[in-house]
């Protein structure tokens, strides 16, 4: 343990990581551009929510924070979908029940935050990193304030020297626009994308009932799909719901941001698309016309580590959109798997850096790209009768054929399969899933015990091409 | 002419815009980087070529600047290939004995600078911008020095104050790693890519001869292609070659920059794969041994421009691989369209350059894709009998079609056919040289009536198909 650690960023990644750095006897420090929110009170739809799912949980169990954290959590066992024509419908994401986990950002932060300072790890606060010098592995920061846990102000004047700092070994876990990755990004020969897509997102928030606090079912993630644009609802301890209006920002169509510029338009576009969420949701015009709009990111970059000095982790390594669920919980996983090469290679940093990249890179990439997938299915095919089909049968399948079966949603979301192989499956399932379906009526093809004998083979074939893919 | 204009590089696009904005009547002020290489002697192995094709001649007509460069270009009328056994091969570029020219970077560059300086622009040299403020149209400039034309140090202590600039209107001119792209980068929703290629390259030198100066073919662009690397050497008006080795840096194989590191291996290597040229080169290995390996990279960004305030123009917008002989034409091109929009639209710097992205950008990326195919085709696909056969066809047909086809090589560097266009023709051309091949021996065939109705039919087939692109 003769090497101190420096980790940019106290977000959900950089504390986890300190926490599991500090109980191997790691000296660490963390440097955070925001206030300590555990000072500052949250301001009002701020209140982000999490899909806290299997490999998230495996890292807060490994942090020894699972319990800890399952009081916070709210089990959602399926997407509960609000259609146009006012009908609704419940999918359940596992064959056996199983949930992805409502939880609030900030207070998952902040737990994290506390038992990293517990644990014997500092953080210092209100220091934003500037700059890196990977070459040299030092950082430079400046002092910053944070009113709002949004914007933060720059105090340091152009002329104030820059703090530098001497890292020994250092670890970015500070997002999507990361300082080191930045750095990294000016290095030769590395390459690196980011990519804004046309949507933008603005929170709304429905207030908990006065007689029973969930005004709708309560385990379950609400989706009004609606095509192009989508409307989303997550549960939150205290019976409110968080909602995220996904939508681009321009276009030739009116559902855009950009078009609704007007009351009248804004009164328009919730009657129409979002009836059933007016009554729950007086206030909507006010908080439509507060609440910001953000862009959505996802960033890609050939270098996750420097020569056993530093290292990418979490979002700064591969932010990715938000449609999956899966930002945090990769970053967990990143978590996860090194520590799990900190057992295995002891501290040859030089080779435990080189196999995280090796091992996450590919994961890092497949995730961003089922995320993106995630967003046409959660917008659009969900509200086909099709799909709906599909994924009825793909259950069925999962229940005949349990060894043999398991859909890419359970294995992103329930397994630790590698992302890559989840990606890789999408094409078998695809197959498979056409070949079922051009025979027709699936439940009454199964009274037939020819079809019976075609669907062993098939999923006997459908075995044998995944059995070639990596799965652990 | 109210607005004054202020140009970050003097390269080849930033003195040839300030030639044509001064030609105007706009006052034009450009920052460039490195020293006057009007003063400066240029270092051996620093004497990069060129191929100017009818792009790059248009923009230079359009300067006045054509017959003064025609006298340092030299014609090459095609490929001069020399293969592994030793065989030697000529490959026509157009139908017509078309050429594209060699043509010295660095003389091209002074001639472009004395002339913009003669328009009335001002050069003001060893001016590094390092950053922008895109919002306030500020940039901020240090002072540096530069010894050796290729790599520039600072002057200025990490505390004294950056030089700021208000610019009026502002172009960013300065190449692949440009400031003002690199600020464009760091607004919300701008995407942005650099993507690094596997292979590096390293430039090599054929002195003059004695007796006759030219010791291969002059009129043409030589090329060793080797499959997974390539050599390529390009004539220069004193006699000598500019050859450079294209290579992965790393791989598995031998046939690697890090694999040759020592004598032994570099002797090897050159007695193996460039047997004909170790006379032309007696001192390869010391020429090896001295010159950098230099790295190749593509750019991509989705904002040109801001607000009617400032844009990318050249390798700042779309930096590209060399193996089109494509960037500065490209770079050129979209000075020329520019001036035409000024032409067009007047003093509307709003509308000028939203038009400016609208047209350039798509032919950006296709440039960008068309040079990355072009170097599998360069070092692998012309030592292929078949591909050969395909371009003599093509070569027939263009010449019994003139009206109906031109190859895709001929599109791109003997036209103005957008870019786009040329990259939309390739599945088209593949399709139908697919088809005719099919049939077997061309030559024989064209005597049969019957094949040459045919043949008659899938022209008029691809004629319809390729009349729906956009030809200007």
């Amino acid at each position: 343990m003769d090497r101190k650690i420096t980790i940019l960023g106290a977000g959900l990644v950089g504390s986890l990581l300190a926490i599991l750095l500090r109980r191997r006897g790691y000296d660490v420090i963390v440097f955070e551009r925001r206030s300590d929110m555990r000072k500052a009170a949250i301001g009002a739809g701020r209140s982000i929510n999490l899909a806290m799912s299997t490999r998230g949980w495996k890292a807060l169990e490994l942090a020894g924070l699972k319990q800890d954290i399952e009081s916070l959590a709210i089990p959602m066992k399926g997407r509960f979908l609000h259609l146009q024509d006012g009908s609704t419908a419940f999918q359940a994401y596992g064959r056996n029940g199983e949930a992805i986990y409502s939880v609030s950002r900030g207070e998952l932060n902040k737990r994290l935050m506390t038992l990293a300072e517990q644990a014997g790890a500092r953080i210092l606060f209100n220091k934003r990193c500037q700059k890196v010098d990977v070459v040299n592995n030092k950082i430079y920061l400046e002092d910053v304030v944070d009113n709002s846990n949004v914007s933060s102000q720059v105090l340091r004047h152009s002329t104030d020297p820059l703090e530098e700092v001497q890292a020994d070994l250092l670890f970015g876990a500070d997002g999507a626009f990361s300082a080191l990755r930045t750095a990294y990004s000016h290095s030769d020969r590395v390459s690196s994308a980011q990519d804004y897509i046309e949507y933008g997102y603005k929170e709304l928030n429905i207030e908990p009932g006065t007689e029973t606090p969930w005004r709708m079912e309560k385990n379950a993630l609400h989706i009004w799909p609606r095509g192009k644009f989508m409307l989303i609802a997550l549960p939150n301890t205290d019976g409110s719901f968080t909602c995220t209006l996904f939508m681009p920002f321009e276009g030739e169509l009116k559902n855009c941001f950009s078009a609704l510029d007007s009351e009248e338009k804004i009164k328009a576009f919730f009657e129409l698309n979002f009836a059933d969420v007016l009554p729950l949701m007086p206030d909507y015009l006010a908080q439509f016309q507060r609440n910001p709009v953000a862009s959505l990111i996802t960033t890609y970059i050939s270098q996750w580590h420097k020569s056993g000095n530093s290292a990418l982790i979490g979002d700064a390594a591969h932010a990715i959109v938000p449609f999956y669920g899966q930002g945090m919980n990769a970053g967990f996983e990143d978590c996860s798997v090194l520590d799990g090469l900190l057992t295995e290679l002891g501290e040859d940093w030089g080779e435990i850096l080189q196999r995280f990249q090796e091992r996450r890179k590919p994961n890092g990439d497949a995730v961003a790209a089922l995320a993106l997938l995630n967003f046409t299915e959660m917008r659009d095919k969900v509200a086909d009768p099709v799909f709906l089909e599909r994924k009825k049968i793909e259950k069925e399948i999962g229940l005949l054929y349990p060894e043999e079966f398991t859909s890419v949603y359970e294995l992103v979301s329930f397994t630790h399969t590698p992302y890559a192989t989840a990606m890789k499956c999408i094409a078998a399932q695809d197959a498979l899933l056409a070949e079922i379906m051009s025979h027709g009526d699936f439940k009454e093809n199964l009274l037939r015990p020819e079809f019976k004998l075609k669907l062993d083979q098939w999923m006997e074939e459908y075995s044998k091409q995944v059995a070639s893919f990596e799965f652990a």
